[in-house]
């Protein structure tokens, strides 16, 4: 396989060399190898501008992100080979660390596969191609994929907004055997179902995984309230861990009926409130209605999506969480969260330390948490370090 | 009780407000209220430059941190009864979060108890005192502890550092009841037995309690390496947990002994050998010796105790940690940990992330941890924050 060269300017070779794997297009010596010569989803050996090879990149020629590294071996390019000898190396570190064969198989560039993502349902896998190169290799994918890990379905859950900027069509098929509308799944020992198709992104978030887990010496007994709960992931937990009483809350249908489910499918219905409604207004009416919570969980969507959401993305995060300590109990717990990676921790904290003020309430920080180790993060690309989850107890000023 | 004022220059106050505790000489007006007129140790009410409280401070007038925050109610100085009402709320965090009655009771600002650190074993108190104000009311804490706590021994281990800038003498002595040269205690359902008196700090650090837990999924039939072992915090726990083969390696005899005596405590003996000498001379004599390790454990003594200690200390770190990764098997773990307050998260992750690429390997960072609950952060503090615990994954480079 021979492939044709992409030669970067001087110096772009740098954050390269330091571990990182993204080219801009402002990097590439178009002089001497136009982007325009290539389509997207193409292959090429990337050079310095010396012309020192650094490795096989793909490439997005209309995307600011223009290539991405796949291998520092110019031997190999992205092949059903390569993707078979990645997905290996994946799955060895999942097999190693769960007793469970549900968790995120593959979380792109930290697994060197830039674009892709795919969350395992024991016999179901739920992938999301996110790049040009691998819609491209599509089938060589799913080949992969039956080869090293023998599921029973595979559904492409297509449809993310970061395929726009790849010019890609928002679909969602089955690309291999059944693929049901629910599947079940094992989470810190505890069953759920979750809805793949009709539900949020691969449907299920298993990001939050030891953060949930964390839960379990704070909820005895305790009342919670899980904000966004989306299915419950955090609320059904928190009540098998031993919560006498949960509150979940969301916008959604969907997400409450999935609710539901699980709590019926863990024997905790009883203990377990679902409240449908917008949660900003859901906050202010149990503010009003006098309720009280020992334990609050705010884990919202991404307040911000793109660099130019911060500051109203902050002030909503410092909303959500002003008012979600408003309804503790004395001494209460805060378990605030943020998957928005262009909110730093230390931001959220700071939110958290202002809000506490500014309610005249001391704040201590108990834990803090991060994505799962079924989603590596990749240290030279920030991107890939999203999830915070600050675990704070809300103390009287005195 | 009728205490002198302690005023501040105008926006001085500004910090206090937004939730930190400590008074910095300059930023007291010295005309109307001179520090000159305090003994360290003396308490006053703490205002603003337009006279409105903010609440009781203790003094360390020769110390550039002049005067610390004991209280924002001006009713409630340092006394037995404010002492109480503290280790009260300290204590019922601990005894939620906690089925031993092992942990660390008080963490100084944190639990707003500025100057003051309990280590808790069980019936032994292990105290330490690095405020002048702290020192002065010793009696009034021994009688609080008394109360609140019951114990059978407290010991004051009055020989840190901290004390010099507080100019109080370095001294550990028994305040109350008995106290045993080695204590039991029981962290993550393991036992141990730590040396109070002749150990490191307080005998123990319980602030990696949750990262050694985090151990228990990677090192099941693996081959461990402890490096800094200390009594075998990790080393032991990774053999109870599971290991095959656990390496410990410390300078000092007396915490090999710990060692020794922790592995027969928990009849893992047989798998633990303990290597005494420099850990960077023994790192390259298992090089040489070309033993391999699945994982290592690198949580060195803080390299960098000053911040003029930065670039040396960095430099020592990414020493430890390159070396370390030379003696890792193929996709081999390393968990790097630091206590230097003055090297953040993202620093470590740098050196690390430059180790790896020196070596020409990849690394992805699969768990990021900090320091347990018994060690809250105080988000205004930067200080109070100290403990990194990276977990890493170093793969070949292709």
């Amino acid at each position: 396989m021979s492939l044709p060269s992409l030669r970067l300017k001087a110096n772009a070779d740098r954050r390269l060399r330091a571990g990182h794997l993204w080219v801009y297009s402002n990097e590439v010596d178009t002089e001497n190898t136009p982007l325009t010569a290539f389509q997207a989803g193409d292959q090429a050996v990337l050079e310095n501008s010396s012309g020192k090879s650094l490795g096989v990149v793909a490439l997005s020629p209309n995307n600011l992100i223009c290539a991405r590294l796949l291998s520092r071996d110019v031997q190999h390019p992205l092949t059903k080979s390569l993707l078979v000898h990645r997905l290996n190396v994946a799955l060895s570190l999942r097999e190693t660390l769960f007793n469970t064969d549900c968790y995120r198989l593959v979380f792109g560039e930290a697994d060197l596969l830039p674009g892709l993502v795919i969350d395992r349902f024991s016999d179901i896998l739920v992938v999301q191609l996110a790049s040009a190169a691998m819609e491209r290799h599509k089938t060589e994918l799913i080949e992969a994929l039956v080869q090293v890990v023998q599921p029973k379905g595979i559904l492409l859950k297509n449809d993310s907004s970061a395929r726009e900027a790849e010019a890609l069509p928002s679909y969602v098929e089955t690309a291999f055997g059944v693929v049901p509308d629910w599947v079940a799944l094992e989470e810190n020992g505890i069953k759920f179902e979750a809805p793949i198709i009709a539900g949020q992104k691969t449907g299920w978030f298993y990001d939050h995984r030891l953060n949930r887990a964390r839960l379990q010496p704070y909820v005895q007994g305790k009342r919670v309230l899980d904000l966004f709960s989306y299915i419950g992931g955090w609320g059904i937990q928190a009540a098998v861990f031993g919560a006498s009483d949960v509150v979940c809350v969301d916008a959604s249908t969907l997400a409450l009926d999935g609710v539901e489910r699980n709590a019926a499918l863990n024997q905790v219905d009883e203990k377990v409130t679902c409240l449908e409604g917008d949660v900003f207004e859901a906050l202010k009416a149990l503010k009003n209605a006098e309720e009280r919570f020992d334990i609050v969980i705010a884990d919202p969507p991404a307040f911000i999506k793109r660099k130019k959401d911060l500051r109203n993305g902050e002030a909503a995060y410092r909303r959500l969480n002003e008012q979600a300590m408003r309804l503790l109990t004395r001494d209460g717990i805060l378990v605030s969260a943020s998957c928005s990676m262009h909110l730093p921790e230390d931001d959220l904290q700071g939110i958290l330390l202002s809000s506490a003020r500014h309610l005249d309430r001391n704040i201590q920080i108990l834990e803090r948490g991060g994505q799962g180790p079924d989603h590596p993060v990749h240290p030279a690309i920030a991107e890939t370090r999203y999830i915070k989850s600050l675990t704070c107890r809300i103390l009287p000023s005195s």
